[in-house]
């Protein structure tokens, strides 16, 4: 159970769970143990205090003789709800006006407008899922590719939180054997075999280095892997761009209803999501810069985790081709050689950049060619071979953090284990694990952590 | 009974039905007699199959093996439901991947993406309301003020078509009367008494030129009041349009998730909406620019139903100040005079201008001084006093144009009866006009013009 101690959590709190927007729906929901009879203050249709739970009934809003909409009414009973308390959802028709309208009149009963992920907080707070599950919520609300949204997925369920609560579990035995033995501390006795303490404190420290290195990935997975097109002036970097993301656009637009305009230069592949850094200075200074740009390209490639160099197999030669590619060897991040304008090249130039040590990709970005292979290409070299398909990621920074200290401690433990230092000191080490640890999950909480927390949630959820 | 038979009105369709963007929960819509069958093949927890209509049920989708996401699915069973067929609500995490996934899924095991309006035109197909209520939706789902979405409302409830469908109804007894004489024509029998016919045209036009009239209001009512801020450069017209609309923004923006930034420029008074006119070319020129800006102004003032003319009570003259608004008077449209900058004028400068005839405002547009005074006067000039609250009122220009066209036919009834024409003339005119009325509730459709209403809807509705 959580220590966190919620304020106010009596009351009813609204607010509407759709996004913002013009739809044929949207959805306003409420949850607190006077909820239901709140709403049915301002329903007509039926007495909804007599309704089952998770039922729907039809019905008007009404602001006294004024009807505001017709409205389809949800219930949930406590604690069959997202939050454990009693909830309603309210569906009216998707007008801003009205749901202004309708969250107005609600307030105007009693209820109060929901803060920023106060819903999850309250769930959190009523033993709903901890912490890491809660945030995972948001995660999973925020996840564009399939990578993202199944590690944020089986966060929710639960996979990351169960892990982290076994480790803890074993330390807690320790502490409490080794807090054993400081009661007969005048007997000299170990209940806690040292021996044994070291050989689990390294196989924690094993597991904590792989969730502190999945972050690597997890990173990847939740940020999208920075990548960026360089090459020089006029060899098709545009046109590349646009190849591999209209593509994406029309499979996307296929379903309607679901078109995302609002998100730019971001490519799926494979579930992984490779995010463009902005280089539309390169782009826009094309005509007037001559030279070959790797220099001036460099500062964007700094923060780029992968390179697409892009050669006009037309209008550069092999020797200058090859001495780009030594210079792009010395930057140490992972490079895919493109060579464009494969329909207008002389199969000799092919033919040797072919015999390099590279994997080459030739292809036309103007007619669309060899655009698949290139792709597959990208993902090959996202290389993080050690995680497979199941393995907890870590996802979040807050976590990340967590696991950094817990590491740190655990190695304290080991260092006084081997110092021979007393139990007393051990056992404070060892709590100082089981704190970090527990921070994750929010076993150990402050009020600020969950208000830094719920704060960068969406209202509504 | 609409004519319009409706094509595959047995597949099962599906559209996300809130609005597109990130929130805590977006609501997936099917409609059709499989639909419940079809969630069921991917929903996991309970079998649909045997559940309750009206119910909700937490379970997961799966797209094999693989979690989609955990969801509450909502039962609909025909005729209760929106498109009077099964449907089922799937209430998903509110991300745009998701919901994709989510759909394509429900693609691929046999349902179809719906149309614009599809929802809408099922409903209206399977006789849940008329053609003029199923517009009516849309217009409630875009209705920002208290008098559109009041309109739009009563309009959905049937208010608008009770009326013509009463009119209509009486057209038709007479209709068939005059049909009976044809039968006995030879008899020179006259079962429908001239007089009669006379005197229900007349009341007919009455009300058609009623409802034709409230077109005007119902325009202003649904697109807002064309309002343009006039004055000469440095009168405070952008201080004043930000004082007026500052204000609303501060309370809209009290009601947490429902800010509405997209919205420029709409000012709500009383539940009335005023649309100021883009006057930003006045506003950039107006350090370049010294003369009084009418003649410039005018351009702009052409589109505008209502002119808010702003003086500088410190820099005009009261001859100056009186020159202008003789000239103001001249262009014949409705205009409120407002002096600004009351905390530094001269007493007499107000003193001799309340003496004028025009109903002067005097503000201080930067200390926000009697802008609620100001705002009850722009009420006060939107007069259209013949219509109460409760009066039908006709906010669509498909149905003004049908009603504009009824009228035409009933003219020719009224000029037939004057030349004595003979009966089957007569009933020609007379099922024009029912023609056009049945256009207006969908009694008389075509798919072209179904087709072309249902498409302008939005996706989901």
């Amino acid at each position: 159970m959580s220590q966190y101690a919620y304020a106010n959590i009596d009351d009813t709190i609204v607010a509407l769970a759709t996004p913002q927007g013009v739809g044929a729906i949207a959805v306003i929901r409420l949850s607190g143990k006077d909820c239901i009879a709140l709403v049915n203050k301002v329903f007509k249709g039926k007495d909804l205090m007599r309704q089952e739970p998770n039922t729907i009934h039809f019905g008007t809003i009404r602001d006294g003789e004024k009807i505001l909409d017709e409205v389809l009414v949800s219930l949930f009973k406590a604690p069959h709800s997202f939050t454990k308390e009693n909830s309603v959802e309210i569906s009216c028709h998707g007008s801003q006006y009205i749901v202004r309208q309708i969250i107005q009149l609600l307030i105007r009963e009693g209820a109060r407008a929901a803060l920023p992920g106060e819903f999850t907080k309250r769930a959190f707070a009523n033993g709903q899922f901890d912490l890491a599950q809660a945030e995972a919520v948001a995660d999973l609300i925020h996840s564009d590719s399939e990578a993202s949204h199944q590690a944020a997925l089986s966060q929710m369920r639960g996979g990351f939180s169960n892990e982290i609560k076994e480790l803890r579990q074993k330390l807690i035995h320790f502490a409490s054997m080794i807090e054993l033995e400081l009661d007969f501390s005048e007997e000299d006795v170990e209940f806690a075999s040292r021996d044994e303490l070291k050989a689990l404190i390294n196989r924690l420290l094993e597991v904590v280095n792989h969730l502190i290195k999945s972050f690597d990935l997890g990173n990847v997975i939740k940020n999208g892997i920075p990548t960026v097109i360089a090459g020089k002036p006029n060899a098709g970097k545009s046109t590349l761009l646009n190849a591999l993301l209209n593509e994406e656009k029309a499979i996307v637009s296929d379903i309607a209803g679901t078109t995302r305009d609002f998100i730019e230069d971001e490519l799926h592949i494979e579930g992984m999501c490779f995010r463009f850094i902005d280089t539309a200075g390169l782009r826009h200074t094309e005509d007037k810069v001559e030279a070959i740009g790797v220099e001036r390209t460099q500062e964007k490639m700094k923060d780029a985790s992968l390179i697409i160099y892009l050669f006009d197999l037309v209008e550069d030669s092999v020797s200058e081709i090859l001495q780009e590619v030594n210079k792009l060897e010395n930057l140490g991040k992972p490079f895919v050689p493109v060579g464009n304008k494969i329909d207008a090249a002389s199969p000799a130039v092919i033919d040797q950049l072919q015999g390099s040590e590279h994997s080459w990709q030739f292809i036309s970005a103007d007619k669309g060619t060899n655009i698949e292979q290139l792709k597959a290409e990208l993902v090959s070299q996202v290389n993080l071979p050690e995680f497979k398909t199941g393995d907890t990621i870590v996802t979040n920074i807050r976590h990340y953090e967590s696991l950094v200290k817990t590491r740190e401690a655990l190695h304290d433990v080991l260092n006084g284990i081997g110092l021979q230092v007393t139990g007393d000191f051990l056992a404070m080490d060892i709590r100082q694990s089981l704190h970090h640890l527990g921070e994750i999950t929010g076993e150990i909480t402050t009020d600020d952590l969950l208000s830094n927390i719920f704060s960068s949630f969406c209202i509504g959820k």
